[in-house]
């Protein structure tokens, strides 16, 4: 039996503020670097262990990966990284608090930007200080690919190419994978491990820091999936999830 | 201008308690992330940037990395790791305590095992259960490269493959490299790259958490090397680390 572990990062700075991140560099919070590690312990109390791991180039998937190979003493495996794995790209929306936000767009736009499969935010302007195309860590990145804001779909035909090259052939050669990435990368992973329709996709919430565990035979048939967590515990952080975007009074 | 900056892991949990270490994977203490934070800071001030990093199987080391590139910004850098940077293995003193067996053995004895080139400390039996050869993070080193105990001699000839075929051919490529090891994997270093002989090297203190910067010239030819840090701070921390293995009252 093989498997491949998705987790989504431990709760940031800027989820805890309610603001739209995507490709900004936010740091984890407390909770958030906690989250991880609970994660971790999880993972190696359950039996779980991993032959390399993948994540993004942002630092609040990278530390929670770090905190969940501490946990399950596997620091020492190889780490891979790459912008492929990075958060949907929020475009003018980065920075924004989502509630304010809401608050003067209204719900129903805001879960447009959120969660609509194709439609994308207003672009980052090309000289906008804050565009990645500026920052070194994506100077081997030809700036074409470079996304100034994305919709779901963008998001996760930026994925595809690094899961389907590096990622899940890898699973040939060894029996377990973790990836740490992002409640948008990781639906795109799903959405195709599971052939789950463009409008159903956005509905799906991806709880932070809890193991999403899919099995595969030896032939990388998908035998079945489930979180790692219990099922209260579970719902409860689904729930957060779906809330986020909602304003606050 | 090219640099390979070295850097030694921060205090451990049992460089606090005085004990023989060598291949035990102990943590870091509190103060020891803070040190590899603080080094990491210092870096980022003076300027400093890195291309690629290289670090040990060791948690001490790992960690002391995770919170340079944490400190830097940098930790979308790619990183490898080796078990061929682990620090010397210590055979059977692994786990003593460095002040008992002072006093048990005398200084002069300890100092022998502890710093003499070529005089190793009694091997670990085969059967033994911290035999490295029973860790699943060696499953892919051969057996009979895995040691049961090291002199200094043994330690350099095990690092030296790596530096010659990995990190140092990597120069080429580019321009800043951060190597994150042990006391004596990287006095091996340090003789290789400053001509240092056997009986000098085992008199060098490398100081905990200080990067230690050399400079190449296009040729990769060495220019200078510098501690990056105060003088004063430098000698005190030197002189802990030298005092480390003789007997407390």
């Amino acid at each position: 039996m093989k498997r491949i572990v998705l987790v989504r990062h431990g709760e940031s700075q800027w989820n805890k503020e309610n603001r739209f991140t995507g490709w900004t560099n936010v740091d984890l919070s407390e909770k958030g670097l906690q989250e991880a590690f609970e994660a971790g312990k999880t993972l190696r109390e359950k039996g779980f262990t991993f032959d390399i791991a993948y994540t993004s180039y942002l630092k609040r998937a990278i530390k929670t990966l770090n905190n969940v190979l501490d946990a399950m003493d596997l620091d020492w495996i190889p780490v891979r990284k790459s912008w492929r794995l990075n958060e949907k790209h929020y475009g003018m929306l980065q920075g924004l608090n989502k509630a304010e936000t809401a608050a003067k767009y209204g719900d129903e736009q805001v879960l447009v930007w959120r969660r609509s499969y194709d439609v994308e935010p207003l672009p980052l302007p090309e000289d906008d200080p804050n565009s990645a195309t500026l920052d070194k860590r994506y100077a081997l990145v030809p700036d074409e690919y470079i996304p100034r804001t994305e919709a779901l779909k963008q998001c996760i035909e930026r994925v595809m190419p690094y899961w389907e090259s590096e990622i899940f052939p890898r699973l040939k050669q060894v029996d377990n994978i973790v990836v740490v990435a992002h409640g948008n990368s990781l639906r795109g992973v799903v959405k195709h491990l599971k052939g789950i329709s463009d409008s159903d996709i956005v509905k799906l919430n991806i709880p932070t820091a809890v193991p999403y565990v899919f099995e595969f035979d030896d032939d990388l048939k998908l035998v079945k999936d489930y979180y790692l967590a219990d099922p209260a515990e579970l719902a409860a952080k689904q729930a957060a999830v779906a809330n986020q975007g909602k304003a606050k009074l």
